[in-house]
Protein backbone atom coordinates (compact mmCIF):
# COMPACT_ATOMS: atom_id res chain seq x y z
CA UNK A 1 0.00 0.00 0.00
CA UNK A 2 1.22 3.60 -0.78
CA UNK A 3 1.91 5.72 1.67
CA UNK A 4 -0.81 8.57 1.81
CA UNK A 5 -3.13 6.58 -0.15
CA UNK A 6 -6.89 6.02 0.97
CA UNK A 7 -8.12 2.44 0.38
CA UNK A 8 -11.45 0.97 0.11
CA UNK A 9 -11.77 -2.90 1.42
CA UNK A 10 -14.53 -5.04 -0.08
CA UNK A 11 -15.54 -6.34 2.87
CA UNK A 12 -18.13 -9.78 2.70
CA UNK A 13 -17.83 -11.00 6.60
CA UNK A 14 -16.05 -14.42 5.25
CA UNK A 15 -12.79 -15.10 6.87
CA UNK A 16 -10.46 -14.03 3.98
CA UNK A 17 -12.39 -10.27 3.79
CA UNK A 18 -11.95 -10.02 7.27
CA UNK A 19 -8.74 -10.63 7.17
CA UNK A 20 -8.62 -7.99 4.23
CA UNK A 21 -9.68 -5.84 6.42
CA UNK A 22 -7.59 -5.87 9.47
CA UNK A 23 -4.10 -5.94 7.24
CA UNK A 24 -5.46 -3.04 5.19
CA UNK A 25 -6.30 -0.80 8.63
CA UNK A 26 -2.86 -2.36 9.46
CA UNK A 27 -0.73 -0.94 6.67
CA UNK A 28 -2.61 2.13 5.98
CA UNK A 29 -5.88 4.88 5.99
CA UNK A 30 -8.83 2.75 5.20
CA UNK A 31 -11.91 5.32 4.19
CA UNK A 32 -14.28 2.29 4.05
CA UNK A 33 -15.16 -1.02 4.18
CA UNK A 34 -17.87 -2.31 1.20
CA UNK A 35 -19.96 -5.15 1.48
CA UNK A 36 -22.80 -6.15 -0.83
CA UNK A 37 -26.06 -7.38 -0.41
CA UNK A 38 -27.20 -9.65 -3.59
CA UNK A 39 -29.86 -11.97 -1.79
CA UNK A 40 -27.56 -14.51 -1.37
CA UNK A 41 -28.49 -17.13 1.79
CA UNK A 42 -25.64 -16.57 3.72
CA UNK A 43 -25.40 -12.57 3.84
CA UNK A 44 -28.22 -12.46 6.93
CA UNK A 45 -25.07 -14.35 8.57
CA UNK A 46 -22.13 -12.32 6.85
CA UNK A 47 -23.70 -8.72 6.89
CA UNK A 48 -23.90 -7.79 10.76
CA UNK A 49 -20.28 -9.91 11.06
CA UNK A 50 -18.70 -7.73 8.34
CA UNK A 51 -20.40 -4.60 10.34
CA UNK A 52 -18.65 -5.75 13.61
CA UNK A 53 -15.10 -5.72 12.28
CA UNK A 54 -15.27 -2.26 10.93
CA UNK A 55 -17.38 -0.55 13.88
CA UNK A 56 -14.13 -2.47 15.70
CA UNK A 57 -11.08 -0.61 13.92
CA UNK A 58 -13.16 2.43 13.65
CA UNK A 59 -13.99 2.09 9.75
CA UNK A 60 -16.74 3.53 7.88
CA UNK A 61 -19.14 0.50 6.91
CA UNK A 62 -21.10 0.44 3.85
CA UNK A 63 -23.59 -2.11 2.50
CA UNK A 64 -24.68 -1.78 -1.06
CA UNK A 65 -27.47 -3.77 -2.11
CA UNK A 66 -27.95 -5.54 -5.20
CA UNK A 67 -31.67 -5.93 -5.30
CA UNK A 68 -31.49 -6.79 -9.23
CA UNK A 69 -29.08 -10.19 -9.02
CA UNK A 70 -31.67 -11.93 -7.25
CA UNK A 71 -34.66 -10.86 -9.50
CA UNK A 72 -32.72 -11.33 -12.76
CA UNK A 73 -29.87 -13.69 -12.31
CA UNK A 74 -30.19 -17.27 -11.34
CA UNK A 75 -28.12 -19.14 -9.09
CA UNK A 76 -28.38 -21.74 -6.36
CA UNK A 77 -26.51 -19.32 -4.26
CA UNK A 78 -29.20 -16.68 -4.24
CA UNK A 79 -32.57 -17.39 -2.13
CA UNK A 80 -35.20 -18.73 -4.67
CA UNK A 81 -31.97 -20.69 -6.19
CA UNK A 82 -31.29 -24.53 -5.53
CA UNK A 83 -29.99 -26.40 -2.73
CA UNK A 84 -26.01 -25.37 -1.85
CA UNK A 85 -24.09 -28.79 -2.84
CA UNK A 86 -21.85 -30.27 -0.78
CA UNK A 87 -18.31 -31.72 -0.83
CA UNK A 88 -15.38 -29.90 -2.72
CA UNK A 89 -15.60 -27.24 -5.03
CA UNK A 90 -15.49 -29.39 -8.56
CA UNK A 91 -16.75 -28.41 -11.77
CA UNK A 92 -19.82 -30.32 -12.12
CA UNK A 93 -21.38 -29.75 -8.66
CA UNK A 94 -20.09 -26.26 -7.59
CA UNK A 95 -21.02 -24.66 -10.90
CA UNK A 96 -24.24 -23.70 -10.23
CA UNK A 97 -23.19 -21.53 -7.14
CA UNK A 98 -22.10 -19.69 -9.34
CA UNK A 99 -23.77 -15.95 -10.05
CA UNK A 100 -22.95 -14.20 -12.93
CA UNK A 101 -20.02 -12.10 -13.55
CA UNK A 102 -20.52 -11.41 -9.46
CA UNK A 103 -16.80 -9.73 -9.27
CA UNK A 104 -16.82 -8.00 -12.15
CA UNK A 105 -20.37 -6.13 -10.75
CA UNK A 106 -18.89 -5.99 -7.17
CA UNK A 107 -15.32 -4.70 -8.11
CA UNK A 108 -17.16 -2.09 -11.22
CA UNK A 109 -19.40 -1.01 -7.83
CA UNK A 110 -16.54 -0.78 -5.68
CA UNK A 111 -14.19 1.25 -8.10
CA UNK A 112 -17.00 3.82 -8.79
CA UNK A 113 -17.81 4.35 -4.72
CA UNK A 114 -14.05 4.53 -4.03
CA UNK A 115 -13.73 7.12 -6.96
CA UNK A 116 -16.39 8.91 -4.82
CA UNK A 117 -14.71 9.18 -1.71
CA UNK A 118 -11.39 10.15 -3.01
CA UNK A 119 -9.49 6.47 -2.57
CA UNK A 120 -7.06 5.56 -4.95
CA UNK A 121 -7.10 2.12 -3.91
CA UNK A 122 -9.21 -1.10 -3.55
CA UNK A 123 -8.35 -4.07 -1.90
CA UNK A 124 -9.81 -7.62 -2.69
CA UNK A 125 -9.07 -10.92 -0.18
CA UNK A 126 -8.16 -12.79 -3.59
CA UNK A 127 -5.88 -15.68 -2.84
CA UNK A 128 -4.06 -18.69 -4.65
CA UNK A 129 -7.10 -20.78 -3.86
CA UNK A 130 -9.55 -19.37 -5.37
CA UNK A 131 -12.09 -20.88 -7.39
CA UNK A 132 -10.98 -21.95 -11.40
CA UNK A 133 -14.66 -23.11 -11.79
CA UNK A 134 -15.52 -19.08 -11.79
CA UNK A 135 -14.48 -17.42 -14.84
CA UNK A 136 -14.41 -14.23 -12.78
CA UNK A 137 -11.82 -15.42 -10.34
CA UNK A 138 -9.15 -16.26 -12.67
CA UNK A 139 -5.72 -13.95 -12.78
CA UNK A 140 -6.75 -13.16 -16.65
CA UNK A 141 -10.39 -11.74 -15.38
CA UNK A 142 -8.74 -9.76 -12.65
CA UNK A 143 -5.63 -8.49 -14.43
CA UNK A 144 -7.99 -6.68 -17.17
CA UNK A 145 -10.61 -5.83 -14.56
CA UNK A 146 -8.05 -4.18 -12.96
CA UNK A 147 -6.83 -2.28 -15.81
CA UNK A 148 -10.39 -1.10 -16.63
CA UNK A 149 -10.82 0.18 -13.21
CA UNK A 150 -7.55 2.24 -13.47
CA UNK A 151 -8.30 3.55 -16.94
CA UNK A 152 -11.76 4.16 -16.07
CA UNK A 153 -11.39 6.11 -13.33
CA UNK A 154 -9.97 10.02 -12.64
CA UNK A 155 -7.80 8.70 -9.78
CA UNK A 156 -6.48 5.70 -11.35
CA UNK A 157 -8.08 3.22 -8.61
CA UNK A 158 -6.21 0.36 -8.27
CA UNK A 159 -6.89 -3.09 -7.91
CA UNK A 160 -4.67 -4.38 -4.57
CA UNK A 161 -4.63 -8.24 -4.15
CA UNK A 162 -2.17 -8.26 -0.75
CA UNK A 163 -2.85 -12.30 -0.42
CA UNK A 164 -2.70 -13.45 -3.73
CA UNK A 165 0.43 -15.53 -3.22
CA UNK A 166 -0.90 -17.37 -0.11
CA UNK A 167 -3.27 -19.74 0.33
CA UNK A 168 -6.41 -19.89 2.97
CA UNK A 169 -4.46 -21.52 5.31
CA UNK A 170 -1.93 -18.13 5.27
CA UNK A 171 -4.67 -16.01 5.39
CA UNK A 172 -5.72 -17.40 8.58
CA UNK A 173 -2.70 -17.44 10.08
CA UNK A 174 -1.99 -13.68 8.82
CA UNK A 175 -5.37 -13.22 10.80
CA UNK A 176 -4.31 -14.68 13.54
CA UNK A 177 -1.35 -12.47 14.17
CA UNK A 178 -3.48 -9.25 13.52
CA UNK A 179 -6.09 -10.45 16.26
CA UNK A 180 -8.63 -11.18 14.14
CA UNK A 181 -11.65 -13.45 16.12
CA UNK A 182 -12.19 -15.41 13.59
CA UNK A 183 -15.45 -16.91 15.45
CA UNK A 184 -17.01 -13.62 14.28
CA UNK A 185 -16.58 -14.95 10.62
CA UNK A 186 -19.14 -16.36 8.33
CA UNK A 187 -17.98 -18.94 5.49
CA UNK A 188 -21.21 -21.64 5.30
CA UNK A 189 -23.08 -20.85 2.20
CA UNK A 190 -25.92 -22.45 3.31
CA UNK A 191 -26.68 -20.00 5.44
CA UNK A 192 -28.08 -21.51 8.55
CA UNK A 193 -27.86 -20.43 12.22
CA UNK A 194 -24.97 -22.63 12.34
CA UNK A 195 -21.88 -23.35 10.06
CA UNK A 196 -23.28 -26.66 8.16
CA UNK A 197 -19.43 -27.72 8.09
CA UNK A 198 -19.89 -29.76 5.09
CA UNK A 199 -20.63 -27.27 2.18
CA UNK A 200 -17.60 -26.53 -0.14
CA UNK A 201 -16.91 -23.29 1.45
CA UNK A 202 -17.01 -25.25 5.38
CA UNK A 203 -14.83 -27.68 4.23
CA UNK A 204 -12.48 -25.12 3.23
CA UNK A 205 -12.46 -23.45 6.02
CA UNK A 206 -11.97 -26.16 8.29
CA UNK A 207 -8.89 -27.00 6.11
CA UNK A 208 -7.74 -23.46 6.37
CA UNK A 209 -7.25 -23.90 10.25
CA UNK A 210 -5.99 -27.53 10.26
CA UNK A 211 -3.09 -26.71 7.57
CA UNK A 212 -1.98 -23.35 9.70
CA UNK A 213 -1.87 -25.19 12.73
CA UNK A 214 -4.93 -22.95 14.37
CA UNK A 215 -7.86 -24.25 16.47
CA UNK A 216 -11.01 -23.66 15.04
CA UNK A 217 -13.48 -21.59 16.70
CA UNK A 218 -16.04 -22.30 14.48
CA UNK A 219 -18.96 -23.81 15.67
CA UNK A 220 -20.34 -27.01 13.30
CA UNK A 221 -23.45 -28.18 12.92
CA UNK A 222 -21.69 -31.31 11.69
CA UNK A 223 -18.21 -32.25 11.53
CA UNK A 224 -17.97 -35.44 9.73
CA UNK A 225 -14.62 -36.66 8.95
CA UNK A 226 -13.04 -34.09 5.71
CA UNK A 227 -13.50 -35.47 2.54
CA UNK A 228 -10.60 -36.54 0.56
CA UNK A 229 -8.78 -33.33 -1.11
CA UNK A 230 -8.83 -33.50 -5.25
CA UNK A 231 -5.77 -33.59 -7.24
CA UNK A 232 -4.95 -30.08 -8.09
CA UNK B 1 -23.00 -9.98 -35.27
CA UNK B 2 -22.67 -13.82 -35.45
CA UNK B 3 -25.50 -15.64 -37.12
CA UNK B 4 -27.21 -17.44 -34.43
CA UNK B 5 -25.70 -15.10 -31.28
CA UNK B 6 -28.73 -13.44 -28.90
CA UNK B 7 -27.36 -9.95 -27.91
CA UNK B 8 -28.34 -7.90 -25.08
CA UNK B 9 -28.33 -4.11 -25.83
CA UNK B 10 -27.54 -1.00 -23.81
CA UNK B 11 -30.84 1.26 -23.86
CA UNK B 12 -31.04 4.67 -22.43
CA UNK B 13 -33.92 5.97 -24.42
CA UNK B 14 -31.34 8.59 -25.96
CA UNK B 15 -31.23 8.72 -29.90
CA UNK B 16 -27.52 6.67 -29.87
CA UNK B 17 -29.01 3.78 -28.07
CA UNK B 18 -32.59 3.68 -29.50
CA UNK B 19 -30.67 3.45 -32.90
CA UNK B 20 -28.25 0.52 -31.88
CA UNK B 21 -31.20 -1.25 -30.57
CA UNK B 22 -32.92 -1.15 -33.98
CA UNK B 23 -29.95 -1.85 -35.25
CA UNK B 24 -29.33 -4.88 -33.87
CA UNK B 25 -32.91 -6.39 -33.99
CA UNK B 26 -32.18 -5.68 -37.43
CA UNK B 27 -28.95 -8.05 -37.45
CA UNK B 28 -30.54 -10.35 -35.57
CA UNK B 29 -31.91 -11.97 -32.30
CA UNK B 30 -32.20 -9.43 -29.20
CA UNK B 31 -32.29 -11.35 -26.38
CA UNK B 32 -33.25 -8.04 -24.09
CA UNK B 33 -32.82 -4.42 -23.81
CA UNK B 34 -31.79 -3.25 -20.69
CA UNK B 35 -31.77 0.11 -19.03
CA UNK B 36 -30.84 1.45 -15.92
CA UNK B 37 -32.20 3.96 -12.95
CA UNK B 38 -29.86 4.99 -11.23
CA UNK B 39 -31.09 8.27 -10.15
CA UNK B 40 -30.29 10.40 -13.02
CA UNK B 41 -32.26 13.61 -13.30
CA UNK B 42 -33.48 12.88 -16.87
CA UNK B 43 -34.56 9.04 -16.54
CA UNK B 44 -38.20 9.79 -15.53
CA UNK B 45 -37.69 11.12 -19.73
CA UNK B 46 -35.99 8.61 -21.07
CA UNK B 47 -37.01 5.73 -19.43
CA UNK B 48 -40.57 5.02 -20.97
CA UNK B 49 -39.15 6.21 -24.50
CA UNK B 50 -36.83 3.07 -24.18
CA UNK B 51 -39.63 0.79 -22.92
CA UNK B 52 -41.85 2.40 -26.03
CA UNK B 53 -39.01 1.66 -28.59
CA UNK B 54 -38.80 -2.17 -27.19
CA UNK B 55 -42.18 -2.72 -27.08
CA UNK B 56 -42.24 -1.66 -30.60
CA UNK B 57 -39.90 -4.07 -31.70
CA UNK B 58 -40.92 -7.54 -29.41
CA UNK B 59 -38.16 -6.96 -27.27
CA UNK B 60 -37.77 -7.96 -23.79
CA UNK B 61 -37.20 -4.73 -21.72
CA UNK B 62 -35.89 -5.05 -18.00
CA UNK B 63 -35.13 -1.56 -15.98
CA UNK B 64 -31.82 -2.50 -13.50
CA UNK B 65 -32.40 -0.18 -10.52
CA UNK B 66 -28.90 1.13 -9.00
CA UNK B 67 -30.69 3.41 -6.25
CA UNK B 68 -26.94 3.20 -4.62
CA UNK B 69 -25.69 5.52 -6.81
CA UNK B 70 -28.34 8.28 -6.14
CA UNK B 71 -27.09 7.68 -2.26
CA UNK B 72 -23.50 7.27 -2.14
CA UNK B 73 -22.14 8.69 -5.61
CA UNK B 74 -21.76 12.23 -6.12
CA UNK B 75 -22.34 14.01 -9.47
CA UNK B 76 -24.40 17.11 -10.60
CA UNK B 77 -26.29 14.54 -13.41
CA UNK B 78 -28.28 12.98 -10.58
CA UNK B 79 -31.25 14.26 -8.52
CA UNK B 80 -29.65 15.79 -5.40
CA UNK B 81 -26.45 16.94 -7.33
CA UNK B 82 -25.75 20.36 -8.68
CA UNK B 83 -26.93 21.98 -11.50
CA UNK B 84 -26.37 21.04 -15.36
CA UNK B 85 -23.96 23.01 -17.09
CA UNK B 86 -24.60 24.86 -20.45
CA UNK B 87 -22.87 24.86 -23.74
CA UNK B 88 -20.25 22.49 -25.32
CA UNK B 89 -18.77 19.57 -23.28
CA UNK B 90 -15.47 20.96 -22.03
CA UNK B 91 -13.36 19.47 -19.36
CA UNK B 92 -13.96 22.19 -17.00
CA UNK B 93 -17.65 22.85 -17.27
CA UNK B 94 -19.01 18.93 -17.75
CA UNK B 95 -16.41 17.01 -15.64
CA UNK B 96 -19.27 17.62 -12.97
CA UNK B 97 -21.70 15.83 -14.73
CA UNK B 98 -19.27 12.18 -14.32
CA UNK B 99 -21.44 10.28 -12.61
CA UNK B 100 -18.04 7.86 -11.52
CA UNK B 101 -17.22 4.59 -13.09
CA UNK B 102 -20.90 4.79 -14.71
CA UNK B 103 -19.66 2.80 -17.74
CA UNK B 104 -17.67 0.09 -15.75
CA UNK B 105 -21.13 -0.63 -14.04
CA UNK B 106 -23.33 -0.77 -16.18
CA UNK B 107 -20.97 -2.70 -18.33
CA UNK B 108 -20.38 -5.31 -16.13
CA UNK B 109 -23.99 -5.81 -14.94
CA UNK B 110 -25.51 -6.12 -18.61
CA UNK B 111 -22.44 -8.74 -18.34
CA UNK B 112 -23.60 -11.10 -15.92
CA UNK B 113 -27.53 -10.16 -16.91
CA UNK B 114 -26.39 -11.29 -20.47
CA UNK B 115 -24.27 -14.66 -18.84
CA UNK B 116 -27.99 -14.94 -17.06
CA UNK B 117 -29.96 -14.96 -20.44
CA UNK B 118 -28.08 -17.04 -22.08
CA UNK B 119 -27.18 -14.04 -24.32
CA UNK B 120 -22.76 -13.75 -25.60
CA UNK B 121 -22.86 -10.33 -26.92
CA UNK B 122 -23.38 -7.00 -25.35
CA UNK B 123 -23.91 -4.24 -27.72
CA UNK B 124 -23.63 -0.61 -26.68
CA UNK B 125 -24.15 2.42 -28.89
CA UNK B 126 -20.34 3.90 -28.11
CA UNK B 127 -19.69 6.23 -30.62
CA UNK B 128 -16.49 8.06 -32.49
CA UNK B 129 -18.09 11.27 -30.77
CA UNK B 130 -17.87 10.16 -26.82
CA UNK B 131 -16.24 12.11 -24.70
CA UNK B 132 -12.57 11.57 -23.64
CA UNK B 133 -13.47 13.88 -20.00
CA UNK B 134 -15.58 10.76 -19.16
CA UNK B 135 -12.34 7.89 -18.63
CA UNK B 136 -14.73 5.38 -18.82
CA UNK B 137 -15.96 6.27 -22.20
CA UNK B 138 -12.20 6.44 -23.67
CA UNK B 139 -10.52 3.67 -25.97
CA UNK B 140 -8.19 1.97 -23.65
CA UNK B 141 -11.06 1.47 -21.08
CA UNK B 142 -13.73 -0.06 -23.07
CA UNK B 143 -11.07 -2.14 -24.79
CA UNK B 144 -9.51 -3.80 -20.29
CA UNK B 145 -13.59 -3.98 -19.92
CA UNK B 146 -13.97 -5.73 -22.92
CA UNK B 147 -11.58 -8.28 -22.30
CA UNK B 148 -12.56 -8.49 -18.38
CA UNK B 149 -16.57 -9.47 -19.49
CA UNK B 150 -15.49 -12.27 -22.38
CA UNK B 151 -12.85 -13.35 -19.82
CA UNK B 152 -15.14 -13.55 -16.81
CA UNK B 153 -18.33 -15.57 -18.42
CA UNK B 154 -18.60 -18.89 -19.15
CA UNK B 155 -20.21 -17.84 -22.13
CA UNK B 156 -17.08 -15.20 -23.22
CA UNK B 157 -19.60 -12.31 -23.45
CA UNK B 158 -18.36 -9.84 -26.11
CA UNK B 159 -18.43 -6.12 -26.25
CA UNK B 160 -19.93 -5.23 -29.40
CA UNK B 161 -19.76 -1.39 -30.40
CA UNK B 162 -21.05 -1.15 -34.37
CA UNK B 163 -21.52 2.95 -33.94
CA UNK B 164 -17.68 3.40 -32.71
CA UNK B 165 -16.60 4.33 -36.31
CA UNK B 166 -19.75 6.77 -36.58
CA UNK B 167 -20.23 9.66 -35.59
CA UNK B 168 -23.64 11.27 -33.76
CA UNK B 169 -24.22 12.19 -37.17
CA UNK B 170 -24.03 9.07 -38.79
CA UNK B 171 -26.04 7.27 -36.02
CA UNK B 172 -28.66 9.39 -37.16
CA UNK B 173 -28.52 9.07 -40.86
CA UNK B 174 -28.80 5.06 -40.06
CA UNK B 175 -31.38 5.38 -37.21
CA UNK B 176 -33.90 7.59 -39.80
CA UNK B 177 -33.08 4.54 -42.37
CA UNK B 178 -34.30 2.08 -40.15
CA UNK B 179 -37.54 4.33 -39.65
CA UNK B 180 -36.55 5.27 -35.83
CA UNK B 181 -38.90 7.59 -34.41
CA UNK B 182 -36.78 10.09 -33.13
CA UNK B 183 -39.29 12.38 -31.73
CA UNK B 184 -39.52 9.68 -29.63
CA UNK B 185 -35.79 9.79 -28.11
CA UNK B 186 -34.72 11.70 -25.24
CA UNK B 187 -31.37 13.70 -24.85
CA UNK B 188 -31.33 16.57 -22.40
CA UNK B 189 -29.53 15.82 -19.25
CA UNK B 190 -31.40 18.80 -17.54
CA UNK B 191 -34.96 16.59 -17.33
CA UNK B 192 -37.82 18.99 -17.59
CA UNK B 193 -40.91 18.64 -19.36
CA UNK B 194 -38.97 19.25 -22.87
CA UNK B 195 -35.35 18.94 -24.17
CA UNK B 196 -34.00 22.14 -23.13
CA UNK B 197 -31.61 22.77 -26.01
CA UNK B 198 -28.66 24.33 -24.15
CA UNK B 199 -27.06 21.81 -22.13
CA UNK B 200 -23.91 19.48 -23.91
CA UNK B 201 -25.98 16.61 -24.56
CA UNK B 202 -28.87 19.43 -26.39
CA UNK B 203 -26.65 20.72 -28.49
CA UNK B 204 -25.01 17.75 -29.50
CA UNK B 205 -28.82 16.53 -30.55
CA UNK B 206 -28.86 19.53 -32.45
CA UNK B 207 -25.60 19.62 -34.57
CA UNK B 208 -26.22 15.89 -35.15
CA UNK B 209 -29.37 16.32 -37.06
CA UNK B 210 -28.04 19.36 -38.63
CA UNK B 211 -24.58 17.62 -39.60
CA UNK B 212 -26.95 14.57 -41.17
CA UNK B 213 -29.60 16.69 -43.44
CA UNK B 214 -32.50 15.54 -41.09
CA UNK B 215 -35.46 17.67 -39.65
CA UNK B 216 -35.12 17.30 -36.24
CA UNK B 217 -38.30 16.38 -34.67
CA UNK B 218 -37.69 17.26 -31.28
CA UNK B 219 -39.51 20.53 -28.94
CA UNK B 220 -36.82 22.38 -27.29
CA UNK B 221 -37.74 24.55 -24.74
CA UNK B 222 -35.47 27.43 -26.42
CA UNK B 223 -33.25 27.20 -29.93
CA UNK B 224 -30.98 30.12 -29.30
CA UNK B 225 -27.85 29.59 -32.45
CA UNK B 226 -26.04 26.87 -31.35
CA UNK B 227 -22.98 28.01 -29.95
CA UNK B 228 -19.49 27.71 -31.88
CA UNK B 229 -18.24 23.73 -32.25
CA UNK B 230 -14.64 23.65 -29.63
CA UNK B 231 -11.95 22.75 -32.16
CA UNK B 232 -10.90 19.38 -31.58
Amino acid sequence: MNVGAQSVVLLSGGMDSVTALYHAHDGGAVAAALSFDYGAKHHSRELPLAAWHAARLGVRHVVIPLEFMARYFSSSLLVGGGDIPKGHYEEDSMRQTVVPFRNGIMLSVAAGFAESVGADELVIAAHSGDHAIYPDCREEFMSAMGSAMRLGTYAGVRLSRPFIAMNKAGIAARGSSLGVDFARTWSCYVGAARHCGECGTCVERREAFLDAGLLDPTEYDRCSPLPRRPSR
